[in-house]
C-alpha cells in the first residue's frame, strides 16, 4: 500500500480497503471488455459521511475515484483505467424507509433494482423500472445512467421515479435534493444534474423513489408483417387506442436465432420479415373486444399478415421470450452491438438509411435489428461473418461505429439510447450534442469536480 | 427613444418596439401588484433568431431583458422593475407541427395553454397540464415555472410533458435540446436547467410537448370529515386502491365563502371541519362497485362523516366548483395568500404547527386552508380582520411570511409549491435551499447569463 493509501485508514477500517489486483479487476469493470483495468485499490464505504471524507481525501491527494455499482453497464462508464481508487457501493445496501402515505421508498444507492421491486411489491406497490440486469444493477447506477428498460413506453425512465437524492459532489459538498416533495417551485431541479451523468459530478448515496399501483392485467399480441411502413401504421393504431406497456419489434433473423437456440418451432406457419410484440393494459383478464377488433381490422387491411394473442400466462412468457432472448441467442456470434435512438416517427427512414449504408461496405454481413420501437430505441446487431477472425471482425467494427453514429446525427438521434456514454461512446458524443451543449457539460464538470477526481475521462 | 433603443431598429420593425408607459405597465407586470413597474420599452420578436439578436444586443448595451408571457404569474417573476426592456412572447404564437406517430405537438413559446389543449383535443389527444389561468398563460411560461395545476397527482408537472426545448441563453447561444427523443443517454438532460428557472438562464422560444390519450370517464366523490388524521387515512385508502386524478381538500370556512358568494346551500345537512373531493378514473360511466364499497367502509369506520357521489356531469361540475371557486370567493376579503408544499405525509403535522403558530400572534384571524392534498400543496389564506385597514393588514402580512416559511423549513418543505420564487419569495429561498444549492444556482446564472441581463434580480 502506498503512503497516500495509508491515510485512508484514518476514516476507513482495514476490511474496507482492498488492494488485491483480482478484487480491483472484479470491482473496476462493467460488462464491457474493451479497456484494460488499472486501479490501485477498492474501498467499501458504509455511509454518505464516509464517501464525503473519501472525496475530500481524494481532492487532497489528487487521486481519481471510480464509482462501482452493480457493474452491469455496457459503455465502460464504471471501468477504472487510470489507476484510480474504485469506490464500491455494495455496502450501502440498506432500504432505509418505506413511506406508506407518500408511496415512496428511501434506499441507499447500493440496493439492487430487484430488491427495490421486491420491497415495493411486499407493500402492495410497484416499482416499474425493469430490465434483464435487475438482479445485479444498483439503484444508484440506475440513477447514474437514467436507466430505462422494458416499460419506458408506459412508465418513463428512472428520472420519472426519483423524488429525492442525496449526493456527494466532487467538491465534497453534500446535497440533499428535493426531499420527497411532489411540487417544488423553488428554482430549477438539481436532481437532474446527477441523473444520467454517469458519476462525473458526484456520488449518489441515497435515492428516494416513488412507487405506483401494480398494473392491471395485460394482453400480449404477437404479430408478423411484411414491411416497416406497416409496422409504423400498426404502432400508431394500437398506441392511439390502448394503454401500451410495451411495443417491441424484431427482424426475422432475430427470431430465427432465438428458435435455433431454444430448439423450438416458429409460432407462425411461415416466415415474415418483421414481427412485433405488444403488451396492452386490460382491466379484465379476458381479451378485450376492442383489441381483437383492431387486430382483425389490421389483418383485413393486410398491415398484419398473421398474429397470435397469448391465451394464458405461459404463452405470454413464451411470446416475451422471443424478444427477451435475442441478445443471449446472438452472443455465440460475438456480434457488433449498438444501442441508439431516434424519434419514433423516424424509425423506418433511419432503418432504411442504415441498411443501405451497411450494404455498401459490408454486403454479405448479417444485420439483426430489434428494439423498443415505442421509444425509438433500436438495438443494431451485426453477426461475425465466418470468414473473419474475431480480431479481424473487431477491427471492422471500429469502422462501423462512425457510419452508425453519423447516420444517427443525420436523423437528430442519440448515439446512446439507454446504455450511456462512458468511455466507449465519448469520441462520438459531439454527433448527438452541439458544441454549446458540450461546453455546458464541461462547465458543470469544472464546477462540481474542480480537481477532476470523479470518474476521470468518462463522458466529456 | 434613447440612443441604445434606436439601434434595435437594425433588426426589429417599428411595430415591434413600443415605449408607451401604458404598454410597459401592461406587458411588464404579472397578476401581483407588490412592485412598481419600471421599463423602457416592450419589444415583440417574431422568431427565435430575433430573440438571439436581441440578447446579443442587450449584452452589448448591458440592458436587462424581462420575459413577458401570459403574465398570470403570482410571484412577480415576470415584472419589470429595473428599467429593463420587456420581451413579449405574444407574437411567437404558432403551433408549428403535430406529429401523429410521436404523439407530440411543437409550439412556439407564446401559444396559450388552452390552445395547446385544444390542438391536442382536435387530434384525439390530451394535454394534461391544466389550471385556471390556461386561457392566458403561455406554454413558455408553463416551462419557466414548471407549471402544475389540477392534475399533478395523475400526470405530474410540465417537466414530465416536455420532450424538446429551443432556448436562447443569456450568452446568446441557441440550444436545441433533446429534439423529441424518448430515450437519450448522451449525458445529463439540459432541458431541466430551463424548466422552472423563471427565465433567469435563457428564453424558451419553442417547446415540443408530449400528448397522451384522453382520460377515461371519472367518478367524483365529495366527503365531509371531522379531523386531519381521518383525512390522511382516507387519502391513503383511496390512493392505494384507485387511479386518482385529484385529491383536493378544503376547510369549512372555504366552503362557506363559496356558498355565500354563489348564494347556494351546502350539499351537506350540517357543517364539518374539513371536506375532500376526489376524482377517480373509472373504465365505465357507472359508479364502480369497489369505489362505493370503500366509501361505505370509511363511513362505517367513521373516517368519513357524510359523502356524496356525483350522479351526473352537472353534479360533477357543481362539486368541483366548491373547490375551484374558493380563490375567487375569498378575493373580496383581500386575503393574505401563500402557496407552499411539504411531503404529503407531513401535511397534518404541518397544518397543526402552522395553526398553532398563527394563533399565538393572530388569535382572532380567520385562516382558510385548501389545496391539492395529493401533492402536499397547501394554499394558506388569511382573511383581513374588519378592524384592520388594507394597509395595516398588508403590514401585518409581511410579518406572517417569515412565520410561514420558517415552519416550512422545519418540515423540509418548499416555500413555493407551484407559483415560483420570482421577486416575492427570493428573500426566503434559503429556507428551502441549502447554501450549496444556492451556490449552484449562482454558478449556473454566471455561466448562462454572464452579463446578468436576463430577468435581473429574480430568484437568486
Amino acid at each position: 500500500m502506498n503512503s497516500s493509501l495509508d491515510s485512508l485508514s484514518y476514516f476507513l477500517q482495514a476490511d474496507q480497503i482492498k488492494t488485491d489486483p483480482k478484487e480491483c479487476l472484479f470491482y473496476g469493470k462493467d460488462w464491457t471488455s474493451y479497456f484494460d483495468i488499472q486501479a490501485q485499490a477498492v474501498v467499501f464505504p458504509h455511509s454518505t459521511e464516509e464517501i464525503q471524507k473519501l472525496v475530500l481525501w481524494a481532492r487532497q491527494h489528487k487521486i481519481g475515484l471510480v464509482p462501482s455499482g452493480g457493474r452491469t453497464g455496457l459503455s465502460s462508464g464504471a471501468c477504472a483505467t487510470q489507476n484510480e481508487i474504485i469506490v464500491s457501493m455494495e455496502r450501502l445496501s440498506h432500504i432505509i424507509n418505506f413511506n406508506a402515505l407518500d408511496q415512496t421508498l428511501l434506499c441507499q444507492a447500493g440496493v439492487t433494482t430487484e430488491r427495490v421491486q421486491e420491497a415495493a411489491s411486499k407493500k402492495g406497490f410497484f416499482f416499474p423500472i425493469d430490465f434483464a440486469a435487475k438482479g445485479s444493477s444498483h439503484l444508484g447506477g440506475n440513477v447514474a445512467t437514467n436507466a430505462g428498460g422494458l416499460r419506458v413506453l408506459r412508465y418513463g425512465t428512472t428520472r420519472q421515479w426519483v423524488c429525492g437524492l442525496k449526493v456527494v459532489t466532487g467538491r465534497g459538498d453534500l446535497l440533499n435534493l428535493n426531499k420527497g416533495l411532489v411540487k417544488n417551485a423553488t428554482g430549477p431541479d438539481l436532481m437532474s444534474h446527477f441523473i444520467g451523468s454517469e458519476g462525473i459530478f458526484g456520488f449518489v448515496t441515497e435515492v428516494e423513489v416513488k412507487l405506483c399501483l401494480p398494473p392491471s392485467s395485460t394482453q400480449i399480441l404477437l404479430c408478423a408483417l411484411e414491411d416497416l411502413d406497416s409496422l409504423m401504421e400498426c404502432y400508431q393504431k394500437f398506441k392511439n387506442n390502448f394503454t401500451l406497456q410495451a411495443f417491441e419489434f424484431f427482424s426475422d433473423n432475430a427470431l430465427e436465432k432465438v428458435l435455433q437456440n431454444k430448439n423450438q418451432k416458429s409460432p407462425f406457419s411461415k416466415k415474415y420479415p418483421y414481427y412485433f410484440l405488444i403488451e396492452v393494459e386490460s382491466p379484465t383478464k379476458e381479451p378485450q373486444e376492442e383489441l381483437l377488433t383492431l387486430f382483425e381490422s389490421c389483418l383485413h387491411l393486410s398491415l398484419i399478415k398473421d398474429g397470435l394473442l397469448a391465451e394464458n400466462s405461459d404463452q405470454q412468457k413464451l411470446f416475451w421470450s422471443y424478444r427477451e432472448q435475442i441478445s443471449e441467442s446472438l452472443s455465440p456470434y460475438f456480434p457488433y452491438k449498438n444501442d441508439i435512438s431516434v424519434r419514433v416517427s423516424q424509425v423506418p427512414a433511419f432503418l432504411k438509411a442504415m441498411e443501405q449504408t451497411l450494404k455498401q461496405s459490408y454486403k454479405d454481413w448479417t444485420v439483426v435489428w430489434f428494439g423498443h420501437l415505442g421509444d425509438g430505441n433500436l438495438h443494431l446487431n451485426i453477426l461475425r461473418p465466418h470468414h473473419l477472425s474475431k480480431e479481424e471482425f473487431f477491427q471492422c467494427c471500429r469502422q462501423i461505429d462512425p457510419l452508425v453514429f453519423h447516420t444517427v446525427k443525420q436523423f437528430q438521434g442519440a448515439i446512446s439510447a439507454e446504455h450511456g456514454v462512458g468511455l466507449t461512446k465519448k469520441p462520438f458524443l459531439h454527433l448527438s450534442r452541439s458544441p454549446e451543449e458540450l461546453h455546458i457539460f464541461r462547465a458543470m464538470k469544472s464546477y462540481y469536480d474542480p480537481d477532476g477526481i470523479l470518474n476521470p475521462g468518462k463522458v466529456v
